[in-house]
């Protein structure tokens, strides 16, 4: 499978890259990005992969959210993916901002046309495992985290994947997508009408289904424009308190849904994650 | 004076707005930002002004550079302007990324059609003077900083208005523009074709001629596409070594020209602002 570089540039000692390659996931190429801090230089380093939220593409994070400083102190790669396919359009793909390109929600389409393409569920883990064979980057030491739609995804792939994600964090993640307006128009159109094919995807319906992972850290912005309607906090910590599932929800005041609340907190998500991956 | 406000952010315990207010220099609406630190809750804190290079607006800095972290630390407030009028068309005024729109190089413009509204010079001292009548800020603890036209503009304001500015520093500057393509594209547009006008405005000319500021910081890095033929630091340092101007030229091996450049020296630059206004 060939990489393309797209760009590389130097930043608090280690590399910034943009790159795109074939995946076989989703069918098409994909864009993402690594920054490999300093310490990658000398051997494997472990690395926290970022899903961003809706809208946002595999540059986002890397371009607004400070982490870098951080990650090269800590010795942390980071990755992030795009939100959705890129290079096909399908019919009623761009009509909305929450649904289809730049909202792939990270899960396997099951319904035409979208099943085809729209699979950034097993994206994220093929991503995983190219990182793994291509980067400097230790197998048994990788986290996940995400933002709105893709602290949804880190939430979901985390607790379903706790062998291959050692720590797992979000903020302000859509954590009950299954009863908010978000998630029931992409699930609806993604997955279908059946909505017990929805709980595979959806947070909160996991953990009371059984799924556990490490210990979660949750921040959520309490001037979040998205918090009354759309990302179910408490019903989230509900289903964590209720089946044993460790979680620190930080309810954080004046904070709104955008990347200076990410860039105000990411270092603790770092940090949770280094800890957790020492 | 009217200030409209666009919106405001939370972010590392201080905030981060974007305003708009009617500018006499210019003639017309211009558009800023302004991060006040937590610190400016309890009583005037030093303010740095950050000018941004071609084609950027008030929102560059404050999305990518990752600075707020620091001016928290540090209790300073940062400004940045945006880096042209916006709110007029003039012939010719979006054919090139490098004049016109998004290029107002920080001068008063002395030909028409620019004169009338191309005044950033004097708009930049008409910032100064409202963000210290309408925001938390001490009057003489005022530092200004930019990057590549940002950088040049920096320097020149700082060096024509030590008494104005008491620190100053550059990412990448325009340092000596009456002879590179950038600056002679500009000034003889802007300015016309009397090169002994375009002294005012070009940094190393200024030194040469006697003007003088605080001890200057100036990052460049050894990778930017635009330091073989745009940015002339050896000029600038060979200037203030002969006339005694003190400056820490700084050249970065690997770094390009992006913010992914300036976010890894921002914590150095916003340093040296906070010891010399202290």
């Amino acid at each position: 499978m060939s990489m393309i570089t797209r760009s590389k540039h130097a930043c608090f000692g280690g590399i910034q890259g943009f790159y795109t390659h074939d995946s076989s996931s989703i069918g098409l190429p994909m864009r993402f990005s690594v920054y490999q801090p300093p310490q990658a230089a000398n051997g494997p380093v472990p690395v926290v992969f970022f899903l961003a939220g809706l809208t946002c593409t595999e540059e986002t994070f890397m371009v607004k959210a400070g982490a870098q400083r951080v990650a090269a102190e800590l010795g942390l790669m980071l990755v992030t993916c795009d939100t959705s396919p890129r290079d096909i359009e399908l019919p009623g793909d761009r009509e909305n901002w929450d649904f289809g390109v730049g909202a792939g929600f990270y899960l396997d389409a099951t319904t035409q046309p979208w099943a085809t393409h729209y699979r950034m569920g097993s994206y994220v883990l093929e991503l995983r495992d190219f990182i793994l064979a291509n980067f400097s980057a230790s197998a048994d030491r990788v986290g996940i985290m995400g933002h709105s739609m893709g602290g949804h995804g880190a939430l979901t792939i985390g607790l379903k994947h706790p062998e291959r994600f050692q720590s797992v964090s979000a903020f302000a993640p859509i954590a009950a997508p299954s009863e908010c307006p978000w998630g029931e128009k992409a699930f609806s159109r993604y997955l279908g009408d059946d909505r017990s094919s929805w709980r595979a995807f959806d947070a909160t319906a996991l953990v009371e289904d059984g799924q556990r992972t490490s210990a979660l850290l949750v921040d959520q912005g309490l001037e979040d424009q998205f918090l009354p309607n759309q990302l179910s906090p408490d019903r989230f910590e509900s289903a964590c308190r209720g089946a044993g599932q460790a979680l620190t929800l930080r309810r954080q005041s004046g904070y709104d849904h955008g990347y200076y609340f990410i860039s105000s907190f990411i270092a603790d998500h770092l940090h949770h994650h280094a800890q957790l991956l020492r």
